[in-house]
């Protein structure tokens, strides 16, 4: 059976940890936080420590820590060699120590608080600096979920980027269309149908041909009439993505 | 049994058309249009023309066409003083030609050619010039859909802007990151969960409290590395969004 130590006390650290105590071939047998944990953790039955001399040898050390701690977290590890992986998706593999044999398992979803994590239906992004070790991680990461990616730092970089579009950006979308309506008395529940055939036609990955709109067809009549209704940097968005838009489709 | 004569030969008309064929209380009694109707018309068992001189008399007209048609089309009709509605997100109601008495009868619905429309679950915004023709109006409306909202002019402006946000700008945030995914060739089916999981909060309207990603944490350090993986308009989208979001939060 794999020893595995996690060092992180955050959300995903969390879930992490949760699942992995259920494991039966890969045995959690320790949580290191500098701070002291939260609640939450006590439903884990592994010992925990806040002493970075105290950490117990394993087979795999997962960072699951701020972007800015991987860094100086691996340096401080009071041994070498060893497999740290950290569960980042926008470090590079290379900002862990070179002190130890290097790996990165990111798994790739917007994690929050209040939801329960189901992750067999999150893909998992693997990278290991050394060929050898990367059964090790994937075996590892198929506790999680059986569907793992071999992903280098560069495509993640990349797929962060194309996460941060895929997520946060037409959520933000979402959310300027909310406050236009708003700040016009208009009630938003007009919206929901169309929201529904967006979401509909989007999990379809139909996003080329289903596009449609005045940039689509290269309406600059009607695009030029919303320009005078924006400002700010409402009005900025809205004129850089009409400009790609006319551009995807060589209007 | 009030009389009503369609102007158009485009999708939403065709539709509105079939619709109103089978109602009881509004008989759609002529298509009007100025080139031939595609086939599927011909399943619609009503007179068709395209005279403008043969437009016989009704209670109201809706001129489904392109939005530059409207205002020419309007001041052609050989007849004034009766009920003219348009059916655009973007034109204006003043647009039409005031000898007639103006209305709007828009369907807030992205439409697709390959898809039936079930405009049951369409809101439908409606305004008419003199109040007395509004009952009128929406009588014709609700027909079509329950969901009936008096919506004027500058409101349905901004409705549209809203609905280019929500609908077309997600959309095109897809679009992209499809892209940058192809180009790095990394498996689009890694973002699957994710585009599934955005739906999901952003069916709940839950936009502010539901923002995640780099901005939305004031990370400019991940912000900075994700603009040097990008160029040209995509930069720009990138840096204004993340600009957005930034304020937003009050980062």
């Amino acid at each position: 059976m794999k020893k595995v130590v996690l060092l992180g006390g955050g959300n995903v650290a969390y879930h992490l940890a949760k699942k992995l105590s259920q494991s039966t071939e890969y045995q959690l047998i320790q949580i290191y936080n500098r701070s002291p944990l939260s609640p939450e953790f006590d439903t884990i039955p592994v010992e925990k420590t806040s002493l970075m001399e105290a950490l117990l040898p394993a087979d795999i050390y997962i960072l699951s820590v701020k972007d800015q701690a991987i860094a100086p977290l691996s340096s401080s590890l009071p041994f070498k060699g060893r497999l740290v992986v950290h569960t980042s998706g926008s470090v590079p593999m290379k900002d862990l120590s070179d002190r130890q044999r290097r790996g990165v398992c990111y798994p790739l979803q917007s994690f929050s608080k209040e939801q329960e994590i189901d992750f067999s239906k999150i893909p998992f992004c693997l990278e290991t600096e050394e060929a050898t070790d990367f059964d090790l991680l994937e075996g590892l990461a198929k506790e999680f979920s059986p569907k793992c990616y071999a992903i280098d730092s560069l495509q993640r970089q990349y797929l962060h980027v194309a996460a941060v579009f895929l997520n946060n950006f037409a959520n933000h979308m979402w959310y300027l269309s909310q406050q236009l309506c708003s700040n016009q008395q208009i009630p938003f529940e007009l919206l929901q149908p169309l929201l529904e055939e967006t979401c509909r036609k989007g999990l379809q990955h139909n996003f080329f041909e289903g596009q449609t709109g005045p940039a689509k067809r290269g309406d600059r009549a009607v695009i030029e009439k919303h320009l005078q209704l924006l400002q700010g940097i409402e009005k900025d968005i809205y004129k850089d993505i009409s400009t790609s838009i006319l551009t995807t489709y060589g209007q």
